[in-house]
Order: C-alpha cells, then structure tokens, then sequence
C-alpha cells in the first residue's frame, strides 16, 4: 500500500444537513497485520450546552490514539488552546489538523524505516453556540476540506461499497432522521461487502441548535436490531430489483453483433 | 499509483449461473493522462455453432489493445494454438494469460522507466461444445482463477461501487435474465458514483449449450433505454428506502453515552 493513502480497514462517515449532523463507524482495526481487533473509532468531546463536537478515526492506530490521547490532555491541563475554548469550527478543524501533523512527526519516519503505513484521516463535526454546524475530513496531511450543501456527506477509509446509497438518498435537505437510517445502512452495504469493515457500530444523530449529542447508538456484532435493519434492507432491494423489468434486448441500435461486440 | 494493482478507469464484470454467462463492460479508458476516451472493453471471439468465448478487459489500453491484436493475429495465421482450437476453457485461459505475459515482456520495462502502469486484467467467459461454462479472471500476472457455484461473480477495474448489489442480488442459481439486470444495475451504479467509469455499456448474455451470444446490446451515453432503468432504480431504491423504519434510539444497551462515545 503507498503510504500517500490512508489504510481501508475502517469505515467511517459524516453527513450534514439543514437540521443537524449525523457520524457513523465502524469499529473494526488492524493494529498490526496480525492483531486485527475492535477499537472504538467515534469520539464524543461535547461540551453539553455550550459546543458539541464529534471525532472519527481511520487509519494507523497508534497515530489516530496518540491524536485523541493529546486532545484529551489538552482539555485536562492546557487552558490556552483546546476543543473547549477554540472560537469557530475552522479553529478546531485547524487544531485538531496540527496535532495530527504533530503526531506524524513524532512517529512518522520510524513507521516508514519498517514500511509501515503512519497514515491517517479524520472526521470533524460540531456546532460551537451562535455558529452553524461544520463538518470536516481532515487530510494526512494535516489540511481539512469541509463539507457543504453541494456535498453533504464526507468519508473516510473504506469508502466505496457505502458511497452509492449515500449518492441515491442524500442532499442537504434530506429529513436528519433519513440522514442517520441512510448512515446506517451505508455502513451495513460495506460490512456486507467487505470483511475488514466490521461492528460494532457507533451511530451519533445531533440536532442543531440543541448543544448536546441526544441520539447515539451502539450496534454490536449479532444484534437482534442491525440484524432485522439489514434483513428489512434486503427484502426491500430484492424487491426493488424484481420490480425493475428485464432487459429488453429488442432495444438494439442498428449495429450487427459483430459492429457491436468487436472493434 | 502503485505498479501492481491495476488502474481503476474502467469496470467490468461477468457473472456466472446454472443456466449460461452474461458479460457487461463500460468504456471509458485513459490512454495516457490527458487522453480520456471511449474504447471497446468486451470483445466476442466466438466460433458461433462450436464455441463462444468473451474477453473483457482493463488496465492500460496499449498492453490490453496488443493481446487482443495478437489473439486476432493468431486466429488468422497460426493454426497450432488459437482460441478456435484450444481444447478446453482452462487451456484458452492458459493461452491469453501467456499472450498477457508476453506483451508485458514487450513493454513493462519501458512503460515503468516512465512510472506508467502497465498492468491490465482480463475477464473470459466461453463453453466449448461437450463442456462446461466456464468464467474466469486473469491477473497481471498471467495467473488466473476460475468462479465457482459459491462465487458466481468475477470483477476488474472499479469493482467495489458496483459489489453490494451483487452481493445482495446474485447467486449461481439466479435467472440468467435476472443476472443481465443485475449486471446493468451494478455497471449503472458505479457509473453514478464514480465518473471514470462512463458509456457507452456493452453486455452480452450466453444461454448454456446454445453456442452463440444471442442477446447483447449496446447502451450509449444519453440512451433512453439506459435513463429510463436508472430512473426505475432510484425509484425503486429511494422506495425501499422509505419503507425502512426510522432509527430506534431507545434500543440502547445499558450504557451512559459516555460509555458508548468514548473509550
């Protein structure tokens, strides 16, 4: 794997819309290439009240754990700059961004000596009082692009097998109740199709305006409620697929098969 | 872009069932960086009454153009050793994973001086008369694995917007028509959420031991046909989507948010 990508064993996604932000993840992790284990990946620093402010990791473990290891200390003993006191989103995106380039300096060139990937990405969403919600994915590099009512949804990590059903059901104005089922079932659609995303699943649904994180859920591996939401999501496609006819294969273009099928 | 996986500009898929094959490529290539262009991805080599044999093909255009040109040649002028008198599916895919390496001896070195990728992978689907069908798909490497009755579906190129309808809708018993469907709705998907992958699709579906492709079709860019199924789809999608319930947030486990949200 180049080490300009993150790593894929992980998936993890924000949306934002008119009314709140949903975070989604996986809690799958490979710390090691033969230690592949659960770790949590959404992290709640919510100030209740005042500011709330979600956090997801993918990537080198120990990178992603040294990050949030710093942001708690800074809470606990740093007054001058922390999730706490930081004025705007932006700020927070741009801190949390340094303290990543941070770690990658701590450890980035003893990864690389063993060709070891010390890449990692992140996942910032919040609201700080009298503001609008934000949602970030904060590169490798320590820079953040943020998400907008063009593009409301930012992934990190295995993003692809979850990326059409986010394309089909999502905009901006879509219900934040439709936003977290749609999260769901994203991160559903990527455990089916790969074996490296896995549960449990943390779920956060945060409505704007209200300063603290209400709706959150924890799906473990075999439980009763993801099991009947992915059976109901199965029967549901299925009967999606039945009810598209089939190809109609009258509808040629004037071509031979041989114009068609060779150059 | 690391030199062994193959680029990602570009899917196909072929499917295998109980009752015959269908094959389905897009089209859309880049032959350099700055030369993004429309080339044919599936090609019918079929020896209609005796034999069909189907080749897709991904990675870079000039090595996957050189096999087909050197398969066509040797059916005109070497009668030892063609795809026309090969004795069995597993020895024509021998046969076109050895054409593979060769065009790789012509050209990688050259290719990697200018950190260009020369790999390629290929889909072959085919029956021969008295024989099985048989599915197959040929690495890099010239190495090849074949799909079975567990895994009825075989990919190259951008394969994983377009699994988790496979993975949900297809088994080696599903309809052959059904599998055709299945094939344009991936493709379609893919398409939608990844604009490397374009127009027009080719698909070809095979009923066993008839010994000729008799349904194939070609969707261009704009079609009718094509925007009405995608239409149908999201529709349909966008239903089963509706009829999932909202998420229950009261189906909690006994932990505080704090417990779930932070380790």
């Amino acid at each position: 794997m180049p080490l300009s990508l993150p790593p894929l064993m992980t998936y993890c996604l924000g949306i934002i819309t008119s009314s709140g932000f949903v975070m989604a993840a996986d809690s799958r992790t490979n710390a090691g290439v033969d230690y592949i284990s659960t770790y949590r990946k959404l992290f709640d620093f919510s100030n209740p009240g005042e500011r709330v402010i979600l956090l997801s990791t993918a990537g080198n473990l120990s990178i992603t754990q040294g990050i949030i290891s710093t942001l708690e200390k800074d809470l606990k003993f740093h007054d001058n700059q922390n999730l706490h006191n930081l004025e705007s989103m932006y700020d927070v995106a741009r801190y949390v961004g340094g303290q990543l380039r941070r770690m990658q300096e701590f450890d980035e060139a003893w990864l690389k000596k063993h060709s070891i990937d010390a890449s990692c990405t992140l996942l910032l969403a919040g609201q700080i009082k009298g503001q609008d919600p934000a949602l970030f994915l904060i590169y490798n590099q320590g820079n953040f692009i943020h998400a907008t009512k063009d593009t409301p949804f930012l992934q990190i990590g295995e993003t692809k097998y979850g990326k059409p059903i986010l394309d089909r059901t999502l905009s901006f104005n879509t219900q934040l109740e439709a936003a977290a089922k749609c999260a769901l079932l994203s991160i559903d659609s990527t455990m089916k199709s790969n074996i490296s995303v896995g549960p449990p699943i943390n779920l956060a649904m945060y409505e704007r305006d209200t300063f603290v994180i209400d709706n959150w859920l924890r799906l473990r591996l075999g439980d009763p409620y993801l099991a009947k939401i992915r059976k109901m999501w199965e029967d549901s496609l299925k009967q999606a697929f039945e009810h598209i006819p089939n190809i109609n294969w009258q509808h040629r273009e004037e071509q031979s098969s041989e114009d068609i099928l060779i150059d």
